[in-house]
């Protein structure tokens, strides 16, 4: 077990690499716990945390909701948690959001960690202290940073993930490397067969090398005043796509990398060759690249929304290299510009 | 205009004592701005936020809910605001827990400030970052620690206070100056009279003493886990008999406070003297001391309940003489038996 520690103003975390789920029982300490769980996990992995008091959410991003985090404060009521107590969430990206989200908001903060049982957790959704949920279809519009004690990342996990679930979870990987570690871009690409056949030192060494990005980024930056928006790369029109298309998450980062880089090369800020060996590895992961033109409707529908406040510009990550990116202001038409020459090219 | 700075973990607060609602403009200086307030202070004191745009909420503890704060982030989204607006939250302590909380959960968290209106909130509530809702009838049982930008303290509205108003906003007064400051007590003793008429001097002095305490006390220790507790003195049995009485705030802290005064004096922490004069301010203030012995059954059933978890004592905030408190374990059995000292001489 290898460990990371993240420590900012809102808390000190240690990101537990490689360790099993069966060392929440020494994490716990003692501690009255209650794992927060869904249905999906509780069945495949529930065994390992056998013993502990287990409070479900329903599956999928539909839970993501005020509800679900006041059915969570009922049944932290119900067996009189105070501040003395432990919340673990143990799941995906939408548990540990919600768990995380309730437990810093129950009694004015309760102590809580995570044990991510998908990759895209591992490299991304369970580190760095963002928490909340999803409001009227807008994507953690109420939330609150704070810190988790601990993530704890069991490779073992992840043998049992569907594999759109393991896609999703590349995405987010490719995008740290892309942003921040080119070493980690070139491991990626020299090692993506191994990945995919989700050979458990490869994926280790993967969840290993984002997770160092993304403590390295919130470290220098938790409030996201700065540097933490380039963890943002794909994401601006990804959010977009994912929201009309209803694409999963993953896959809808994955075309907005794709367009991201081709704004960076038209920008004359990366060289073109970069921006294809970028496609070549995310379609090496099965993931998608470009999305139809009713898709990038919507998306300049959305964009044109936040033109209005922002005055014609639109501020997006950019890639100067593989490794390297930084935010800047794109005007809404030379995005317009570019879709319609990827129609054109249709 | 006088200006207290507390600076804590979660924020830099600036506390203006004396300044005018109409300073908000200044505050707001130039940010998109949204006032949260209650149809009472909005009739009372809307002519002097005007030109701002304004959310009502409902009056009174019965509008503490999750309910209303996502009423207010309905507001906030259909507005569109975000992170580079501000939210003032103008009223008693609900108006600024809730309109507090909201904006801390809001996108993790949207600036806000706070212009109390009740004598209660300018001593007290709107102080120190505390904010949140309250639970299936439990009090504050979801929040945040987040502190407000300002708390601006307009000494003018107080003027329009109900009595009962007044008299827990004095409750609180008395409280700050009992456990962190005897020249306040003193004061409050010399000026009672010109205090129940309401003299904006002396008001004054009493926000900017009380202020002064609860800043001190905050500064030092923002999460309570320590020094902040003393400022639950008459709080833990205010509580219980708020709960099962349905008293105002600030009464069931005076029969909370005369009564750990009492338990003081029976630990022998406490000259007798003392005590007494702590009844004696209560009183001119027309505060309510005892309880009827219906409702120290309930107080006792709600301890008894907390009893089950800390083992037979329960912890109180009592005074060592006025202007110095300490946390200690009171057996439950202690405060048994001088409930039934009560009864008998009843």
């Amino acid at each position: 077990m290898r460990e990371l520690e993240l420590s900012v103003r809102t808390g000190t975390c240690r990101i537990l690499l490689g360790g099993r789920l069966e060392v929440l029982r020494e994490l716990a300490g003692g501690r009255r716990t209650v794992v927060v769980t869904d249905p999906t996990v509780h069945l495949f992995q529930g065994h390992r945390f056998a013993g502990f008091d287990v409070v479900e959410i329903g599956l999928g991003e539909a839970s993501k909701t005020l509800e679900t985090v006041a059915g969570l404060y009922a049944a932290f009521l119900e067996r009189e948690l105070d501040r003395s107590c432990l919340v673990v969430g143990v799941g995906g990206g939408i548990v540990c959001d919600v768990a995380g989200f309730a437990a810093s908001t129950y009694q004015r903060g309760l102590a809580f960690g995570f044990a991510p049982t998908t990759l895209l957790a591992q490299v991304d959704a369970a580190i760095g202290g963002k928490n909340g949920v999803n409001l009227e279809g807008y994507k953690n519009l109420v939330g609150v940073i704070r810190q988790p004690e601990f993530v704890l990342a069991d490779p073992s996990v992840l043998g049992t993930l569907p594999e759109q679930e393991v896609r999703c979870g590349f995405a987010e990987a490719v995008k740290a490397a892309a942003v921040a570690d080119r070493g980690l871009f070139e491991f990626l690409e020299a090692h993506a067969d191994q990945a995919l056949r989700l050979d458990s030192e490869v994926l280790g060494s993967v969840v290993a090398g984002a997770s160092s990005v993304k403590v390295a980024v919130v470290a220098e930056d938790e409030a996201e005043e700065g540097r933490r928006m380039i963890l943002n790369f794909g994401h601006t029109l990804g959010h977009a796509l994912e929201k009309s298309q209803g694409l999963p998450h993953g896959y809808a980062v994955s075309q907005g990398m794709a367009a991201a880089a081709a704004l960076s090369v038209r920008a004359g800020l990366l060289p073109s060759g970069e921006a294809e060996r970028l496609e070549a590895l995310l379609a090496r992961f099965g993931l998608p690249l470009a999305a139809g033109p009713e898709a990038w409707d919507h998306v300049l529908e959305a964009l044109g929304k936040d033109k209005k406040r922002r005055g014609g510009d639109v501020r997006l990550i950019l890639l100067e290299r593989l490794g390297r990116a930084v935010a800047r202001p794109v005007p809404l038409r030379e995005i317009e510009r570019w879709f319609d020459d990827l129609r054109k090219r249709r």
